[in-house]
């Protein structure tokens, strides 16, 4: 019986993950930590399970004179606007956050850290296979979150190397779906708040940048395999997302038709918006080969569209 | 007047700061902080000044109450055999000592850092000028000090961005010269060190990668005016380096030649070595067009053995 802790674990992926690890029947204690800052306890209030604690901390400062089976970090901002706005609360929460939960680990325990795509930063290769080194701006407005993240990686994957740690990194690209925050700022959730509210689709810049973009259930469900695998030669980070790539002007016109149409306006780009991000899959098709995103885009912003459009409503009930 | 704070003064570089920190009539008090991993007290054991105070701690838990005008941090393994075996404590110096420093940083002062050229990795432009984004391994065995030199510089422009931070980076290419450690690890004290002990110097790979050799006046030289200089509208990180690019085999023969000749062995590189490295030096240039490096490879490295030379003398002699 395994002792898990998860850090973030009421945030958007972090929430679905602890849906995953109570299906597990060999987990007997999941306690996430998480300091509410881009997390919500609603994504997390449908969970009845004894299993289960919630603490309200900072990661990088958790109190805890336990120890655990597994650890995964997930702790982070992850929306431009939330990071950008608190950059040095976003490198604490990453990697004090992973110095922190290293010491909580049993020894002979399992880490698993979400990474992110944007350690490619803008890239000049795609698509993007984990060799690909990157090309980040380290002193740019989006470099606490790239290098926080990038930085965390080269502890854990060092902490691997020297101390033999049983390390899972995967390195998402983009998601979305339901438990989005409706005030996240990303493309998905702001042309669907803001359709659903009746106002203009914003793209920023032409659009022609492109994205792979994942359904939360698809990605989720490749964090879930790859983190209890047990028996894989494969020990590098994972790139995790689906590799159909959709400029962010499709998706906008695509969120318009749905709801019976919005007018599309255009604002500048946000500093260092990459052009372009795709997944290269052959290392997760080979350490996961039952594995795939089944959920194509067009399904995936229907539903979370239903899930805001059900949201609002609850929220006119109460 | 001015109370400075300097962590890993007592290294190869930090002492010779602090020895220019004490030429400055208006420094009124001198703190070094060094937990003389690589730093050696023999490197600071010269100076007697009444402003001068020696405190050895780690930089991330540094007790103090007292708040700076000014901080240095330079505390940092920068040799690839001491940061590979303590990559974690690499990462703790770098940037939780970062985090530790801003919070005695009083209310507008000023914070230096010493990062790298290491941020280029294995750089695919030469010479490097800073804008390049650098192509760095973030899993790899160097990551530990090229990740975290990263990310600090992230976390500092961060502050200079989102608090108006007064902040001075440079990034050292090769540096050589007195008061490195016999037992270093990189090329220059290596092959003197053999040298002088009648060994055959080792030349790692077949010695045709390049590196900018900068002699440690020049280089603290040009920290030293930069780090001081009030009046500049460049704000990035700053290359500071000899940009005349030598081949590592060709320094191994001339401290042969110099030492009356002893043979050179080869041996396989140590993992991800860059092949080259020169700095585009015309922000420096721009930024302080009264330096250059003044001192030859030539002159540099027979200072450099003849140091070593009376360094071994005087151990005889006790």
């Amino acid at each position: 019986m395994k002792s898990v802790l998860i850090s973030g674990g009421a945030g958007f992926i972090g929430s679905h993950l602890c849906d995953r690890l109570l299906l597990r029947t060999d987990v007997e204690k999941l306690v996430v930590v998480d300091n509410l800052w881009t997390g919500l306890f609603d994504n997390i209030a449908h969970i009845r399970d004894p299993r289960f604690h919630f603490v309200k901390s900072d990661v990088e400062t958790l109190r805890s004179s336990e120890k655990f089976d597994e650890i995964y970090h997930l702790a982070s901002p992850a929306s431009p606007p939330w990071y950008m706005k608190e950059p040095k609360r976003t490198i604490s929460a990453n990697l004090l956050g992973a110095f922190r939960l290293l010491e909580l680990l049993k020894k002979g325990g399992r880490f698993g850290f979400t990474s992110t795509s944007e350690v490619y930063g803008d890239p000049l290769v795609s698509p993007q296979p984990e060799s690909y080194k990157g090309q980040v701006d380290c002193t740019g407005p989006r470099s606490s979150y790239d290098e926080s993240k990038r930085c965390t990686e080269s502890l854990l994957f060092e902490m691997q190397r020297t101390q033999g740690l049983d390390l899972k990194v995967v390195r998402p690209f983009n998601i979305y779906g339901p438990r989005t925050r409706s005030d996240d700022g990303r493309a998905v959730s702001n042309f669907i708040t803001q359709a659903l509210a009746g106002r203009p689709i914003t793209v920023f810049g032409d659009g022609k940048q492109s994205r792979s973009w994942g359904y939360v259930d698809d990605v989720v469900d490749g964090f879930a395999r790859y983190f209890w695998i047990n028996e894989t030669d494969y020990k590098g980070p994972l790139n995790v997302g689906n590799d159909r790539e959709i400029s962010v002007l499709e998706v906008a016109q695509y969120v318009s038709k749905l709801v019976g149409g919005v007018p599309i306006v255009f604002e500048p780009s946000p500093p260092q918006d990459p052009t372009n991000r795709r997944p290269d899959l052959t290392n997760a098709n080979y350490v996961m080969p039952e594995w795939s995103c089944k959920i194509s885009y067009e399904q995936g912003v229907a539903m979370t569209l239903d899930w805001f459009r059900d949201k609002i409503k609850v929220g006119a009930a109460e």
